[in-house]
Order: C-alpha cells, then sequence, then structure tokens
C-alpha cells in the first residue's frame, strides 16, 4: 500500500515520475479523498499537490498519518497552514526555481504593454505598416521609475533586471532589506505615488488580499502601470477595472486574475493591458525543476531526513 | 531666402519646430529637389534629412552650396557619404538619444519570442484558457546563451540588459572590446555556434548587406533565435525565412525588414516570429530627441560652430 497521495492535474512527465518513484496514487482534486479507500487513506504520509483549489483542515482529517504536503508552486495559497499546523503536518514549496521565469515574464510585460506591442504586430500582419504608415509612437520605458510591491526572492529577481533598464528603484515590504540604494517606503500608497511602473511580487492569501488597493491604484496616476505576476487576488481586481477603463492609470499587465483561469470579461476589451494565462514559471525547464523538488521533500520525508523546502 | 532644406516626412511638431528654427523650406523626397526653384537650391547650405530613400551625389549636386547633411535617426546608410565626402560635405546622425529604445524592443522581441506571448494573449482574450486549459510550457530564457553581432553602443545596451538576465554573452565585432569578460569571436559562424539567441545590432549599408549569411544562420541551430533591431538588409532574409519554415532554427524577433514598410508576406503565417514595424526608437521621448539633435545639428553648421555627431 503506497504511502503517498499526488493531487492535481500533473502532465503525463511528472505523473509517471511520481509513481515510478513512491507508487503514488493520483487523484485529480482534493474533493476525491474521501471517496477513497479507508484503507488507502489511512496509509498515506506525505501529499504531493498542485492546483489552485483549496486543500483545508477538513480534507487533511481524511489523511490521520499525514505528515507532508509538498506543494508543486512558491505560492501555496491554496494551502490551509493554520490548518496544517494544528495537525502538525509540514507544508513545502518550490522556490527559487521559478524565480528566472517569473521576473522574465514581469520584464515582458512591462515592455509589450509600454511599448504596445501586440497593436505594432498587428500592424505588420494585417499589411496595415505599408497600407497606413509607421505605427503610433508610444512610451519611452528604460530610464524611468519603477516600484517593488513585495521584495521578496522575485521582487529582488525583478529589480536586479530593471536596474539594467536604468530604472530609479522603488519598493515597499515588510521591512526595509539591504539593497543597492533603491528607496524603501514603509506605506503601499507611497510607494505607488513615487513611481510610474509598480511591479507586484506580494505573497498571497488573506493577509495581502487587496493589498493593492483602490487607494494605491489611485496614487499610481494617469502614467501608471502596474504589472502582477504574484495571485490575482493581491489587487482590487473591481478598483484596477475602473481605473483602466477609465483612464486614472496608463496600463497593466497581468498574468494573474481573481478566479482564473475564468478571466473578468471587462478585461479582454482593453487595449492598454498585456494580459498572460497564468504562465510565469511556464517552461518546459523551470516545471521539471519544479516537480523534482516536490518529490525530493516527498523523498525526504519518506527517507526521514531534513525538508529541502518547508514553510512552517 | 532659406539656407535650410528639409527633407522628409516629418510629423506636425517636428515640422514646425524645423520651420520655426531655420525657416526650413520642406519637402517629402529628394526625388523633389529637382523641381526646387534656381534660387533656393543654390542657397541651401544645410538639409535636415529623414527617411529611407537614398540621397546620393546626383541629389547633392543640385545643392552647389551644401554644407552638412543631418540626418535624423542613427543609421545614415540612406545617404551616400562616399559622394558627401567628395564635395566636402559633412554628414550628422543621431547617435545614442535612441540606444535605450533600441535596447528595450530588442529584448523585448526575445522573450515575447522566447515566452510565446502572442498566442499566450490570444488565449487568454478568446477565452480558450478557461476551456482548454493552460498555455503549452515554453522555453526558459534567463540563464541561457547570448550573441551580440556587432558591439557598438546600441549593442552594447543591449549586452548590459541581457547580463541581468543571468546570460553568458558572446559578441562578435570588427575588433575585441573591453568588456566585463564576455567572450569575443572573431568569426560571426564561431559566435552563431556558440549561442542559441543572438542580437544583430550591425551598423547598415553596403559593407554589412547579407552579414548574417545562410551559414552563420545554419550555425545557429535548431535551438537558435535571431532578434534584428538594426537594418533588414544585414541578413539574408531568404536564408532566414527557409530556415525559420524548416525549423532548421528556432525563431526570430525582427523589427527591420528588407524592402521595409512591404515584409516578404512568408513572414506573416509564421508562429515561431515576433514582428514590429521598426518602431525601435518610436517613442515621444526618443523621437523628440533625435529631432532636437538634428536641429542641433544644423543649427551648429548654421553658426559655424562644431557639428555635434558627425559621421564623417
Amino acid at each position: 500500500m503506497t504511502s503517498t497521495l499526488a493531487i492535481g492535474n500533473y502532465n503525463p512527465t511528472d505523473r509517471a515520475a511520481l509513481v515510478d518513484a513512491f507508487d503514488a496514487h493520483v487523484i485529480a482534486g482534493p474533493d476525491e479523498i474521501a471517496a477513497l479507500d479507508q484503507g488507502l487513506r489511512e496509509g498515506i504520509t506525505a501529499v504531493a499537490y498542485a492546483g489552485h483549489h483549496a486543500f483545508g483542515g477538513d480534507q487533511m482529517d481524511l489523511l490521520p498519518q499525514l505528515k507532508v504536503v509538498a506543494n508543486y508552486g512558491v505560492g501555496y495559497d491554496a494551502i490551509d497552514v493554520s490548518a496544517a499546523n494544528a495537525r502538525g503536518i509540514k507544508v513545502t514549496n518550490t522556490p527559487n526555481v521559478l524565480n528566472d521565469d517569473v521576473a522574465d515574464l514581469a520584464i515582458a510585460m512591462w515592455l509589450v504593454q509600454g511599448r504596445e506591442m501586440r497593436a505594432a504586430e498587428e500592424r505588420v500582419r494585417s499589411g496595415a505598416w505599408a497600407k497606413e504608415g509607421p505605427a503610433p509612437l508610444n512610451r519611452k520605458l528604460s530610464g524611468g521609475t519603477a516600484g517593488i510591491m513585495g521584495m521578496g526572492r522575485i521582487g529582488r529577481d525583478i529589480a536586479d533586471r530593471l536596474a539594467a533598464f536604468k530604472m530609479d528603484i522603488h519598493y515597499h515590504a515588510r521591512s526595509e532589506k539591504e539593497t543597492p540604494g533603491w528607496m524603501y517606503h514603509a506605506d503601499p500608497v507611497a510607494l505607488a505615488k513615487a513611481v510610474d511602473f509598480m511591479f507586484v511580487a506580494l505573497v498571497g492569501g488573506p493577509e495581502t488580499e487587496n493589498y493593492v488597493s483602490k487607494e494605491v491604484i489611485a496614487a499610481l496616476g494617469t502614467r501608471g502601470v502596474v504589472i502582477n505576476i504574484s495571485r490575482g487576488s493581491v489587487i482590487d481586481e473591481e478598483a484596477l477595472l475602473d481605473a483602466l477603463e477609465s483612464g486614472a492609470i496608463a496600463g497593466a499587465g497581468l498574468d494573474v486574475f481573481v478566479g482564473e483561469p475564468k478571466v473578468n470579461p471587462r478585461f479582454l476589451t482593453l487595449e492598454n493591458v498585456a494580459l498572460q494565462p497564468h504562465q510565469g514559471s511556464g517552461t518546459v525547464q523551470t516545471r521539471a525543476a519544479m516537480a523534482q523538488l516536490q518529490r525530493d521533500n516527498v523523498a525526504a520525508q519518506l527517507a526521514g531526513t531534513d525538508l529541502l523546502t518547508p514553510v512552517n
């Protein structure tokens, strides 16, 4: 009887690796746990978790021997860590291996939105360039002001890239960090006032819900652009949509949305936004590294050695 | 009688500035010179030039007092500098003020092509993300190998940005430069063999025509991507199209084309290319700075002071 339950929509390679390594039993989502054979449930000590469905105390109680939930992804807001703590269950995630990809996509959305590249590409492909002339001028990006909201590891990787674009860098975090002279703002509204481009790299979960509030968005001003590669929940999405539609801010680049993969249809007709389908870490190389780190955490639990990347 | 002839399709602001500053006579292209009043032609000492129509010895001979051709743009391959030299005419351009914008667009096309952002955005906007699931995984970019073909000021600005993406940087130029340990290749084929991503930042003109040859393109290999922000003429475009269509290379990001604004229709159906309408320097801020530098060169000529940015 296996001791590992894999929960999520794994690709064939990762699924096969979980089965090969741990003889894992695989189910699509946490709501399928209750239907599992009782003997199977009571033997499970490790869960390999993927996806954004909530995994809470009720599900954990169906797995009485559970010791670790190894999450696939750096963001583990789907997992109720308080419930895990109360049950002596450790949670692990897959940090760092995805930082580069996520930072790359943040920079990419900033450039695509600011240089109006989607409309410009359509101008080439439609023949309008030859028929109607050059694309409208857009906006210089390098040398401007950028703010990082949440200066964790991904925020830092974004800031390091922005520095090479000669940006004046500001940031907000719970505490001031050691930086190459970047300006710390204790107040998120003050950060938004100080910059044109705000990159949101917060941790998800209840504590940061709507942290990028209506007031923060308003403070960005008419030249302001929001780039979000963290979680849809960290922005007041209705306030963002209002500001994008009214011109109260200039634009946005969004890889994450409230209720994704469904997207508020008000976004879909906007031309001042770059929209991506939560593909920040979506490269072959990085997804393989994330899956490996997830399996390494499961293996550590089963072998009784230290977890590699615990979060609690 | 004015001493300044402005040639090109200027926007209203720049056109007005040329008229205000110099009482310039404005025509759309060099083929209109011959039809000008003889007295006007013989009084012209400065030409403010914009556009890609050839401006050669025959046109210069119609302006017997011509002392300077002040080009709008860093690339002055439309102007026959040998012919200018033979007549004692100085040529100026607008370097440096556009480096940031052009480097930004080079990085942007690299990211858009590699992370398949155009198809990914269509997946969001069409609703396919919710209906069909996540976008296909694509390719990790940071931490790879990049080659700069032509290490002038723009090439350097591209390389500095790529360094922040943790790229291993190689380059080819006529001579080795002082760099932070980047690898010099005297042979362009050797550069292409050494890297996955090749950024072309050559000077245009007859000397670099098809410099990125069939052999260079083949040496990039099946993971290779070409990014070009210089001139369409520097790449053997037929060889590039063959390689893109056959999969001999992985993709391209192109802001410039042979015969632009007409684009070879073979490009338009490719999904492995990012296409932009020669908008490298196309921001409000940079185009204004280019126009100012062009006028400053004209003003220096008229005042008898040193030209700011002569090329000959």
